[in-house]
Order: structure tokens, then sequence, then C-alpha cells
């Protein structure tokens, strides 16, 4: 259906070495650290990667089932923390979503929702994650 | 340990709809679309975010290992490849790694980056996924 690439750099050690992660489709090369991965210096890190992607993922996937059920949506944002705990082991990731949706009911919204962070594809690749929770609501 | 956000928002339904993912370290927004995702449109999707993550955070565990075991590595890198099937699920990541680590034999090298692949924090999350390749060599 799709193929998609991506890759990294790892220079040196893990403390003193630095590293780059690099998008296929070319729009994003970001700078890592042990800082920016496990505690606060600058550059970028695997997790909030991953949280950007789930919050992607879910949202599109939400968009289609409401439209497939006759609500199509106006706007759905997705926030994703991303939670990395000894181990070192993603042990959790909180989902929170507002969304416009004309005409819907709060109960047949929260349905699709908690359909759509079960089934999109991403939520399915990390279902070995510890716990995903989800907060869910219409604006 | 570390807590990491991301945003993504959605805008319209599936096919004429678009959206953006965004880090939480500001430092990327990406636009996707149905075109970009699923077809060869421009823009980025989550499938290339995952295999950035995985490429990045097998890389730094593989230094960590390399490193704690005698070996200080001058480089590591590598490429992930993610596919999207029917589903849509992930189906399928294939890591491969070229390294550069002075002294160290190549079965011993094998076995530390089977090691990173099996303990990493991202390919733990991603361990639902159906299949994850790693070609591993010194260079």
């Amino acid at each position: 259906m799709a193929v998609r690439g991506a890759e990294a750099t790892w220079n040196g050690t893990l403390k003193e070495g630095n590293g780059v992660m690099k998008l296929g489709s070319g729009l994003f090369e970001g700078p890592f650290t042990f800082a920016s991965r496990f505690e606060e210096g600058k550059g970028t890190n695997p997790e909030e990667l991953i949280g950007a992607a789930q919050a992607g993922c879910f949202s599109m996937f939400l968009a289609s089932l409401l439209t497939n059920n006759g609500f199509p949506p106006e706007s759905i944002h997705t926030t994703a923390t991303v939670h990395l705990a000894a181990g070192p082991t993603i042990s959790k990731i909180e989902l929170v979503t507002r969304a416009s949706v004309p005409n819907i009911s709060a109960e047949e919204f929260a349905n699709h929702a908690a359909d759509a962070k079960a089934k999109c594809p991403v939520s399915k690749a990390l279902a070995a994650v510890g716990e995903i929770t989800l907060d869910a609501a219409l604006v």
C-alpha cells in the first residue's frame, strides 16, 4: 500500500555522542543527544516523533470513521504525551482530542473516538505500550 | 524519566481534508494528506515518523551497548523502511545498520545489534508489528 523510509546516524558514545534523525520525505532532519532524550537539552528525541505519529494517525482515522458514519468533521485536534520510564521503556501514552463535528451526539462521538484509538495503524503498532489513555470531547 | 509532547490537527474529511503533525520541541511541523500517506503526494506521514524514531532509538541504544562492552563506536547509521499494508496496518519494518566500531569482531557486533533491536525502547513499544528485520554489518 505504501512504503516509507527514514534514517538516523549516531556518532560516538551514548553520553558524549550525538545523532540526527531524518525523514524520507526530506521535510525534517533533527539533532538529538543524551540530554535531549533523557534530560531537558535542546533537540528532538524518538518519543516526540512517536507522539506526533500517533496523534496524526489517530486524528486522520477518526476523521475517516466520522465521515463514513455521516458526520464529516470540521476539525480534530489531538495531543499525545509520551512517558519514557526506567528501563528505558515507553510506559504510557496519553491522547487528548478535541473535535468540532456538526450534529453528532457526545455518545456517538465517544464511540468513534474509542474505535479510532483501538484501530488506527499506529495504535495497533504500539499495542505493546503498557497504557494508552484517551480523553475525547466535542468542542 | 522524561515526558515528551506532540500534537496533530486534521481538518475535514479523510480524502478532501488535510492535517499537520507537530513536535513538542517545536523543531518540526509537517503537513500530511490522504495522498502523502497512502499515495505518493507531497508531505509527511506517520509511518516515516515511526521509522525515524526507531532508527534513532536503535542507533543510540546500540552505541550504549557497544560503549558498555568496551567498544566505543565511531558512527552508526541506520535506515528504517516501514510498510503500510491493507487494513491499514504497519505490517513490517526493515532496519539496515552500518557501523564503524574499532577492534570489535563481526560476531560480537552482530550480537549487540540483535540485542539493541530487541531491547531499545521504540522496538519494545513496536513489538506488535508483525515483522521487524535487521541487517547489521561493520564498515
